[in-house]
């Protein structure tokens, strides 16, 4: 497996061994390219200390001011007590700060700080560069085609 | 982000959410795809109780008999901890079974169990519904070119 092997940067298989039934599973493939991203994103982004999941909840606050926990964690896909523990985090650093709405805690309203703003400025040129490195590795045609072909997904 | 919405089955996203710049990341839309697939895995093969990465393991043990616990770590690319623990589980199981090849337990050689073999027929048929599941779900055209294109990342 050329491809695999290559994912597993700095290591070097030890006498190739076969794939068998593996090689026609999609979910291998997506699995590993993830992890090469998400390796990818978290070396990139070491500067400012994110997380590939942390990173995608400021820019969907940063998109949706004044919008809930719940509305937030519905769109990304994330559950609620990990999102609770996120968000703790990011309040933690002054990134983000959440209004009160009413007496339900998930229905408060989050938005960035103007430090989390400013944080999230020099997070997105790193995050920039991240892409960058990924288009570089698969050609600007082959990301484009996957672009399109997972935003249809489903 | 229709896709994005689609794949969170079984939720409704309240008042979607805009994107902001997560929609120009590939990583995201691989996430979720690799989310996806995953828990539809791990659904579909719930009668025989095994995640994706045993799996996986089982596979290359018995596409590979005889070969080392460091040998299948490298193809997989799983760290020795992690995969130290699910061959205790896969042993357990008295689904695989390791011969001493010197005094290195890594040097080891794993081959499959008769009853390994047959409960990894059950396992197979199982993922295969998994694999035709998903093809429906992209489209076997489409299921095709991202295999085509996530075997030659790198």
């Amino acid at each position: 497996m050329r491809g695999a092997a290559k994912i597993t940067k700095g290591r070097s298989p030890a006498g190739k061994l076969a794939f068998g039934q593996l090689d026609k599973h999609l979910g291998y493939f997506v699995r590993r390219m993830q992890i090469w991203i998400f390796q990818d994103f978290i070396r990139t982004l070491a500067p400012v200390k994110i997380r590939p999941a942390q990173y995608s909840v400021l820019l969907i606050i940063e998109a949706n001011p004044g919008r809930s926990q719940s509305a937030i964690g519905q769109t990304l896909g994330i559950e609620r007590a990990r999102l609770a523990r996120m968000l703790h985090e990011l309040e933690r650093r002054k990134w983000v700060a959440r209004h009160a709405n009413g007496s339900d805690a998930r229905s408060h309203s989050l938005y960035m700080t103007a430090q989390g703003e400013r944080a999230l400025a020099k997070i997105k040129s790193l995050a920039e560069k991240h892409e960058a490195q990924l288009a570089k590795l698969l050609g600007p045609k082959r990301r484009e085609e996957m672009m399109s072909a997972l935003r249809e997904f489903g």
